[in-house]
């Protein structure tokens, strides 16, 4: 049984939101009324960054907010895409002159709703580019929506980010944005679902031998049951897969995210951080960097995922560059 | 039922430094034989510090290794305090000619440990000064092991780091991190127990309309029960005797670190964040900076503490002092 500790559930996201400016004031302004956090100080005269989805993911995507990152972040409710309305004041309140880049992980109600939000930003002179975030590998289907965007969104709001700090146009930064995406892939596995804030039981129960692999962040079932096992053989079937459909060979370079989901403690996501390095690296992958951490959760489970980010020293540039948010600073 | 994500319970300390070490290769070193991290690039001429103590905390202490915080964290088993010579190999690590602060939190095993390893490294001519941290209200008493330490080394760490940074002997950094301890005070209250590494429930149960206060950071029961209700209402009864014990009035100034325990999300971080925030706001207490997050934790415990440390402007231009660690960057 799990009690949240909130107040009353439909008050959630609005008190979390002022909860995250309060604890930083100098970094992030609320607009309550749109449930969007934004810099504290406004950059001028480049391309703005916003983006934003459903609650219960966090740090991502308001953590993201800050010097060389996101301008606004959107925050629907648990699980469920902002308003357009929402959105166009964030992305309106991301524009300074040079158009604003949304980017939006694949979920039909986060694509739509941007869709028309920029379709109306548009109509105010607020030229937008959508860069759609699709990087999980365990939803790759010929048919239906796609795959999923889970972890690779912090490799593109970082990367992008930096590209709009060094004064690319507006096109130009929605490349380098789209060239993440599709260059990005992520694997998730879970041993416990999240409990949803109104609920006092995970979304799904596992039995105890077995383990989902494919997991999505919403509680979405995963693509297939393996046994449980140790954290050296689990995360190799993470890092397995992502291998092969990235084609990565012996002397590739990447950027490797280890993320926990939630209910993930440090010492399991340092032990999978060196199951992950010991897999790639007997293969003679090179890991230039490596993310390790909850970044992009799904409330409490139990669970984690690799991002792989094959790179160039341009993008390793870009990746490198100075960061402020509340989640990622360097 | 929680089934870790880790190999061999009996490998867990090493493979999680190594595996920390591994996601921060510019920033860290690891000694496997002594479980000890260090700085990659050891300073020089400047007293250092060292800290430890149980694993199962993360990111404390680890997480606190860098420029302007800790030289030097030694692990211990989970929740078990690490042996005197490990100590004393990362003391030796820790001096680089000025001496070596040992921040200790109030357990008995970790004081013994870590002043019998004060007094060997005292043979090596690397002369020594214990902090005590000594900061849970809830353990308070005229006698006994008095108060345990808990989620204000943080402020102990972080404050005496920029301290030695800025080149202040030995005796003057003991006299700041002291002079912290007495100040800080935290109260925690847990919703769950963490569950250990190789149990499959957690430490304690609770009733589903109670909540456990005044808890301690190894799964040590707290002080008294009080029923379950909102968060505004719960983090009040964290606030409200600190702001007692601490004697703060209208126009105190102070920090605030509201604290997940471990298995507490995001959202819940933040609302708590919102609650305390009001709270002292609301009483005229003057809140100077916000620390908020998952910093001193209870292996996967759904809880939450506050630590509340009175400052004047030294302190603070302390504590805003540039920060370089896994946990811990500004």
């Amino acid at each position: 049984m799990r009690r949240p500790l909130i107040n009353e559930p439909d008050d959630l996201i609005a008190e979390a939101l002022e909860g995250l400016a309060l604890a930083h004031p100098r970094l992030l302004s609320l607009d309550p009324e749109h449930a969007f956090v934004s810099r504290r100080t406004k950059a001028a005269d480049k391309v703005g960054l916003v983006s934003g989805g459903g609650s219960g993911h966090e740090p991502l995507h308001a953590g993201f907010v800050g010097a060389g990152m996101l301008d606004v972040a959107v925050a629907g409710a648990v699980f469920a895409s902002p308003t357009a309305l929402q959105i166009l004041e964030g992305t309106r309140a991301a524009d300074s002159g040079a158009g604003v880049i949304q980017i939006v992980k694949n979920y039909t109600g986060d694509v739509l709703n941007f869709r028309i939000a920029g379709e109306f930003a548009g109509d105010d002179d607020v030229a937008t580019e959508i860069v759609l975030v699709d990087d999980d590998l365990a939803t790759e289907s010929e048919d239906g929506p796609g795959r999923r965007g889970t972890g690779a969104t912090v490799f593109v709001e970082k990367i992008a980010g930096a590209a709009a700090e060094r004064g690319l146009d507006l096109v130009s930064v929605a490349e380098v944005g789209r060239g993440i995406a599709e260059r990005a892939r992520s694997m998730s596995l879970a041993l416990t679902a999240g409990t949803l804030p109104h609920q006092t039981s995970p979304q799904f129960d596992l039995p105890r031998d077995e383990v989902e692999l494919g997991v999505g962040i919403h509680g979405e079932r995963g693509v297939s049951r393996i046994p449980f096992a140790g954290a050296d053989r689990l995360v190799e079937e993470l890092a397995a897969p992502l291998e092969r459909a990235l084609g990565l060979n012996r002397g590739s370079r990447v950027i490797l995210l280890v993320n926990g989901m939630g209910g993930t403690y440090p010492l399991e996501i340092q032990v999978a951080t060196r199951a992950a390095h010991r897999y790639l690296t007997g293969r003679g992958i090179v890991i230039e960097r490596v993310l390790a951490g909850s970044f992009v959760t799904s409330l409490d489970m139990h669970g984690v995922s690799l991002s792989i980010l094959p790179v160039d020293d341009a993008t390793l540039d870009l990746w490198d560059a100075p960061v402020t948010t509340a989640a990622l600073n360097w």
